[in-house]
């Protein structure tokens, strides 16, 4: 799937097959993360990555119980070191990163920025010096979601100077 | 291109032609980032397309010296609004979509982190309650760099809890 294509049509996805990835779909996935670009190249980021069902079905209450975290066949924890200045932005990049490669394989993708980031760095052992940044889903889709609304370029865009819209 | 090509094979590029970017081209980029996903769907970002050749020389000394920025066909500054939480999330995000689409169509991009906050959002007349969050040169490549080396998975995945590498 070419990259015009796969940014066109990747939507959130929020319902999942219970089915395991394959350990070398999973790896290629994660490949994505791992060559994605970062700041002087420090890739400033880990990522914990939990397949075990009792643990997803632990996360989903502290997760304002989304449920179908407990569906997907991996979740994923971007931690991120809040002593790097760009640790956020590389631990960013490299989920927009697995989104977009998710896609093209047929896999589904949340991100997920509503969780209990002290509960959840207990549960799954994150050492304090760390923080979790965002999470994503990752499964089969079970459902085909329409696309959302952008907003129009003109609020987004300025050409030259802030106000300018040419 | 296809997204796993794209991702395994796209570089920073530092060294580019002088060349206008043609119209059609450039808006086909912007639209990968108006396209990307953001939190709650909110795209709390905004970005100034630099074109002018006169503001991107004067950009040069305010981005420590890095040449490159005089020479690149669009220089594009991120805009984040720090009253929204997730807005350097969102910002990252679709300027990683712009990076893999740009590459796509035969245009380089590099992350610029280095700039003088204060100097840019002036010169720029970015409002006080924006800031500015990352820039990325955009251009068609003079250079053809080598891959740079990654961090090993083991240094960077854990599975199902922080510190246990399966």
């Amino acid at each position: 799937m070419d990259v015009g294509t796969a940014i066109r049509t990747r939507r959130s996805v929020r319902r999942y097959k219970r089915k395991e990835i394959p350990d070398g779909t999973l790896r290629d996935i994660l490949e994505a993360a791992r060559l994605a670009p970062s700041a002087a190249n420090r890739q400033a980021w880990e990522m914990i990555v939990v397949k075990d069902p009792g643990l997803k079905a632990e996360l989903v209450p502290l997760c304002k119980n989304q449920k179908f975290i407990g569906d997907c066949s991996a979740f994923l924890v971007a931690i991120e070191d809040p002593s790097q200045r760009w640790s956020r932005v590389d631990a960013a990049i490299m989920l927009d990163h697995i989104t977009l490669a998710a896609h093209e394989k047929g896999l589904g993708t949340c991100w997920i920025g509503a969780f209990d980031k002290v509960q959840v760095g207990s549960l799954l052992k994150v050492p304090p010096n760390k923080e979790i940044m965002a999470c994503l889903t990752l499964g089969y889709p079970d459902e085909d979601p329409d696309a959302r609304l952008r907003k129009p370029p003109e609020e987004l865009f300025h050409v030259d100077h802030y106000g300018r819209r040419q």
